[in-house]
């Protein structure tokens, strides 16, 4: 398989762990996001909608949201899971899930705060937007998650997602004081191996 | 089943097209987001976020995040299916699900459009903001989906996401001009049982 992949893209990242976890190997291919390699047209024919991670595989299919991929791969391989058999397990996996990839990132991605600007916002009104959102998502997850372990239990979707989301937060300086769950799960992943190959700073394509 | 739904919240009305394409029946109970019901102790003890819409199963569990309770009615209520048995088509129903409930209606819900007032945008460049989003995010669909049918052939995930993003797009007077493909689907939808089911209009809540 190849990924398209930007070492601190949230959606990459969360595609890394995935098949990290899963102790699948995949060829990355990196698309620098700063110098707008996504918006050229060499990109634009693996995914028109210019935004990675994108996933070729082995058969040379395109697959690209990072959402469907992640579904994908579990499909493909069930084994380890990232989603418990019961159903209600899986259901509360996916609600954390869905809760920080349509509630929390979409809101600080980099297109929307360089639109925020454009609308005249300043530096200190973007950071304040991007706390709000944060902070309040967050706060719903630390309603949501258990009390012992990863998010719930053994590592899964959950976790796919909240350390991605995690990594942000801290690039944007959001005070996590008031989650001690979140706070859990990251000690826990920051020591996980899968976590660890996953992690941005372990990106060949990360700037020296 | 009992759903806590608002008729024209996007994500309510995602669950109700799923329900009504399974032909399962649920209690609505509706949550009248204008008066700020999803905001109080009574609706915050069903959902902690304080959003629409919420499950609870026959068993007594509340389910919450639009995207975890269809896999789950996929998962519980397989027949008819939402996507099919393919793993190939399954990621591109699925990716189109993502693209719309990720990239495009967290940028233009309630909460977000009441932010963006708080910061000082007024009305031209709210609108501005919604067209800018809808109308990328639905010029990315329009190049994924298919020529036939609905968006992927027979109605499935994708079009349980787009109807509701069009009604949205619709309500805020977006150009869907370019995006043929997509009047299809909207089309053919508009004419569908199950989709005229869960349209906003057809809903007890709305106000007459």
């Amino acid at each position: 398989m190849d990924l398209y992949t930007y070492y601190r893209s949230t959606s990459s990242y969360r595609v890394r762990i995935a098949l990290a976890l899963k102790g699948l190997d995949a060829r990355h291919l990196p698309v620098n996001l700063l110098q707008g390699e996504h918006r050229q047209d060499a990109y634009r024919a693996i995914n028109p909608q210019g935004r990675v991670p994108a996933l070729r595989t082995d058969e040379g299919e395109l697959l690209v949201q990072s959402p469907a991929i992640i579904e994908y791969l579990e499909e493909r391989f069930p084994e380890p899971a990232l989603l418990p058999a019961d159903p209600l397990q899986r259901v509360h996996q996916r609600g954390v899930a869905a809760l920080i990839g349509c509630d929390i990132h979409p809101l600080h991605n980099v297109a929307v705060l360089n639109r925020l600007r454009g609308l005249g916002i300043d530096e200190d009104g973007v950071n304040q937007w991007i706390a709000h959102w944060i902070g309040e998502g967050l706060a719903a997850v630390e309603a949501l998650i258990g009390d012992d372990g990863f998010c719930f239990g053994q590592p899964g979707l959950a976790d796919v997602y909240l350390l991605p989301q995690l990594y942000a937060a801290r690039r944007f300086n959001v005070d996590l004081a008031a989650f001690p769950r979140i706070l859990r799960v990251e000690r826990l992943a920051l020591e996980h191996p899968a976590f660890r190959q996953a992690h941005p700073d372990a990106q060949a394509d990360k700037p020296a």
